[in-house]
């Protein structure tokens, strides 16, 4: 595990206070767990527009699978893709549609491009990224 | 499969010529299936907005195994919600973070704490909600 | 001015590392005005989210001149709208168009139903509502 | 004024009728208008994305005034950077806070950058980007 290290912060009265409220609603354990998980969120979201290294996104669509060859071409889609894709996880939603969660790891602009190629695909209703990364602890 | 019905719109000319740019660059079938898909991306924008009826949420999580019984918690919070939860999804990103998906059913408030909740555990380093819905068509 | 109150919190150490990056490359005086910053962005997300308070919104449009009675209507709509408008401001940015902000105070389910409004009439091309409120400090 | 194209597109008709409900209740004046304003939407996002034209950007920023030399400073930044300034909007939403706009021409980076120069002064307690376009038609 990461050494921790303790250091001092100052805020203004009030900012404490709404911080003290937001910890107890939310059910965080403590003051320093609220402000690390803030951190790390803005740290992902400029890793994503930075583009420098890689990060992890998931792809989640919403299909139906009486769309002739749209199983196929979603397959061809991943399989030519720049991107290393982790994981597929697909269940029912109703007899028409098929909700799908891909996970990938792979550099941004690679990420960004396949998603919108599943995207595209007709019989693919709805499609949105998550834009995450392997945190740096 | 559902009735299709074509009608007419109209569009400034520099207007549709960039529609057909679109269409071009990201790989449409046609303008009526980019259309449609940003028709649907607003519908269900909305349709969170509005509360009113029973939505999907993708919960996106990262989270490190080495957290006492954090994943304990989570199955904690999971048997107490109030969403159906469809489907988790699990993988190693390295040898301490797990990335997770969980397909959630249920309405949209409840989909919000649900997420608060599991994100707001110490150990979880990461969660993001994609906000979906059974599409209309 | 308000107090200013000093406590400790503990981070992983490349998350310390992490953050004192950020603060740097993004010109922060210190990691406490870092860390305040991402506080009162979270508290505003989530105040909208709440609904409880008056916030504070700026509308941003982007609309044609050349339509009829569209200067009219905007006036109409500023006019019934059970929300406060405390400024607005309107360049030309080119020969049909025009770039107006609407600064806003209200309920936020008015705010975003008065933005809606605005957003459908014909003519405004572009509208965007920053959601933004008072700081608590 | 530019020339209006008309062409057919086809929805299913399920959501020909959810479309319909969304251009009433938004009061929108047609569904051509309402598909204008998404197409609009969609390509502004995706200006953005690629970079490659000159943008149009609205800053809104919140900060106190008692701030010693923050008024100089964002005047400072102002002067030193590489966009077109079109316009400053400032009111007082109480007897600390200042809300402020500027209006933005330039290269979508650049614009990104003054944003986060701004957003870092001590005292700048809230800062958010709206990304906008010159309209095409």
């Amino acid at each position: 595990m990461d050494k921790i290290i303790r250091f001092t912060i100052s805020l203004p009265e009030a900012l404490l206070d709404g911080l003290d409220k937001k910890v107890t609603e939310q059910g965080y354990a403590s003051r320093s767990e609220f402000i690390r998980d803030l951190i790390r969120e803005k740290m992902i979201k400029d890793e994503w527009e930075g583009g420098y290294d890689e990060v992890i996104g998931v792809l989640t669509i919403i299909y139906t699978h009486h769309q002739n060859d749209l199983v196929q071409k979603i397959t061809e889609v991943q399989h030519d893709a720049n991107v290393h894709i982790m994981c597929n996880t697909h269940v029912h939603i109703n007899h028409e549609n098929c909700l799908e969660t891909v996970m990938l790891k792979g550099m941004a602009d690679d990420i960004v491009s396949f998603s919108q190629k599943i995207s595209a695909l007709k019989g693919v209703k709805f499609a949105k990224l998550v834009k995450a990364a392997v945190p740096i602890s």
